[in-house]
């Protein structure tokens, strides 16, 4: 969909303007995915302000093939030191490039010091975060692709559900490998982080990575993880109790629970991400668990697992229509056991998009 | 296993005093479990060239549990912003940071703007790829955890073919799922890479994604792939005829696997990478399709499936013992079709250790 890269380019040099530059050097490849359409290993783009037809983007021989059908709609240069080559293009025409932006917040220290001698009479201008700012806020084509990460996580959670696949006896590990491989059948390219199953103890550690132990009846197991299609990322937990939930299960459950549906019935376009958070975090403090809530509520979403905005306590700034974000509160009783609960939402003005439906009642495996 | 740890940095402080510096930021995560063991997503190391005692790990509070098991060896700080902590830390005994290093190769300009306030008085000395540089020979903790990634990946090509898995009518993106669940079946934690499966005419695209394109008799399908175990990546690609190999399939396989083979012989201590690049391109040039092998002869493997050091035709430096590398030569033939045969093999004195063990024969599947 040329189309769309197009578009995006279009909207990026609105940001080049107000930033006072003539073009920008694009090296994130994530960056470069989101404005061009280009999935390989190595690139840069130099878009200038005035124009495709002054931009150009570079790739390596490796992706000759590739490119020509990714990215048909820009000039091509091929070198395997993709900034490089387009910084010594921009010197050679300076007068069109004499502000530059660059992404400062990617490029390292090094490369810094080998752009600024390549791009000689080229002012380098530090311009973080202008594409990120863009990707902030998912068009359709970007919606579409989370939803569809989604369904193929929720599939997956059901297909193992309706196996038997989370029981007594088994290891998080291997019902891990066994969520992992449902994905990839309902059409995940690969899992969106490495997948958190965690039971009994262990699911009172927000971030446990799957081991060796076994399920046992009376446990909490907590699933958080994310397929990935066309690149973007769902993100959701479920916590299930193994067998009869006893009384304080229950509880701790409900508590999550009212927490998650009053942090997602704040998201909406214009709020305070910092009151976002507040929403969920009050109801779990009101309790007296407030210390037993130990990170922040969310985060963006797309092409990175964890990208702009961040729903915390310390976030800055408002939620804007087509954000995608996750609402994730959780509460972990070290040496008992810990609830989280986590969807993926798109900020709309007619109230949040939940792409992310498998049911967040207590259900008991 | 804190020893291997300790003994890593005990390896880097050598380093340090070779380089004129008091202490080391170490920031990629890579190379802080390289230092530590430790896992998780967020945290800085402030190794201090006098000694562990002087050493600080920092990470957040989502990790208290894990950094305690992981790192249980060296002081911790929990600080969520955790190179900037580090920094302020240094700041308050600066007599003691005199000059510090950072990894200038990993540290974008927009974080060296905001840590070289927090260092204040401390002297900050760009020190790129000195844990890369040890990285770059591995101990055998690491090369056992590599054998076990490269096994994982022998067994699941194994089980894939026996299961009948590469046959007509199957797409290469259902072959390319099915080999990525056989792998976290044998013990891989992800795909080392998004694996590619590449029939007919696509395999002649040097890193092709797998598409519904479906495999059909009398096509090349080529497999890149790899597993990962314990953070170890290993690397194979072999290619596979489907039904009864044409005369041009057969020369253009043993055409690459003689290269390939050439290429091996030449990985040994003391070897010019450039020389072994060339003991495998010659036999391909020599054949008059010296155009048709675009990239690279191989490049090392770890904790980066793509890690010092580059066997390349530009490459600098030689080999040494302990070293892992891919040995992957290519000819592909536009519009037709292309073979790569590549393994991992660890340099060692008495010749290489291949650690990807599958056939390397032309199998006609």
């Amino acid at each position: 969909m040329p189309e769309i890269h197009a578009h995006r380019r279009g909207a990026l040099r609105t940001l080049l303007h107000e930033n006072g530059v003539d073009a920008l050097l694009v090296t994130d490849l994530l960056n470069i995915r989101y404005l061009t359409g280009f999935t390989g290993s190595n690139a840069a783009v130099l878009l200038h302000a005035e124009g495709d037809a002054k931009t150009l983007f570079c790739t390596d021989g490796r992706y000759t093939t590739q490119s020509e059908s990714e990215v048909p709609d820009l000039e091509r240069v091929l070198e395997r030191a993709s900034a490089r080559a387009l910084a010594s293009r921009a010197a050679r025409e300076r007068t069109s490039y004499g502000r530059t932006g660059f992404e400062s917040q990617h490029v390292s220290v090094e490369e810094y010091e080998t752009l600024t001698v390549r791009f000689e009479n080229v002012q380098l201008i530090r311009t973080p975060g202008l594409v990120e700012q863009l990707r902030a806020v998912k068009d359709e084509v970007e919606v579409a692709a989370l939803r569809a990460a989604c369904a193929a996580a929720d599939r997956a959670l059901a297909d193992l559900l309706a196996a038997g696949g989370v029981r007594a006896g088994r290891t998080e590990l291997e019902v891990a490998r066994d969520l992992d491989s449902r994905m990839l059948e309902h059409g995940s390219s690969e899992p969106s982080f490495a997948t958190i199953v965690a039971a009994g103890s262990n699911s009172a550690i927000p971030h446990h990575q799957p081991t060796g132990a076994q399920l046992r009846a009376g446990d909490f197991v907590k699933f958080d993880f994310g397929a990935t299609v066309d690149g973007y990322h769902s993100d959701m937990t479920r916590t299930f109790v193994l067998g009869v939930p006893a009384d304080w299960q229950r509880e701790l459950y409900a508590l999550v629970h009212r927490a998650q549906a009053a942090g997602s019935a704040a998201v909406r376009p214009g709020a305070e991400v910092s009151e976002v958070d507040a929403a969920a975090r009050s109801v779990i403090a009101d309790a007296g668990h407030g210390d037993d809530f130990a990170h922040g509520l969310g985060h963006g979403v797309g092409l990175e697992v964890h990208e702009a905005p961040s729903l915390a306590t310390t976030g800055v700034g408002t939620l804007t229509a087509g954000m995608a974000v996750t609402v994730e509160p959780g509460v972990y009783l070290a040496g008992r056991g810990g609830v989280r609960i986590e969807d993926t939402l798109v900020v709309r003005d007619s109230g949040p998009e939940l792409l992310t439906l498998s049911t967040k009642d207590l259900v008991a495996v």
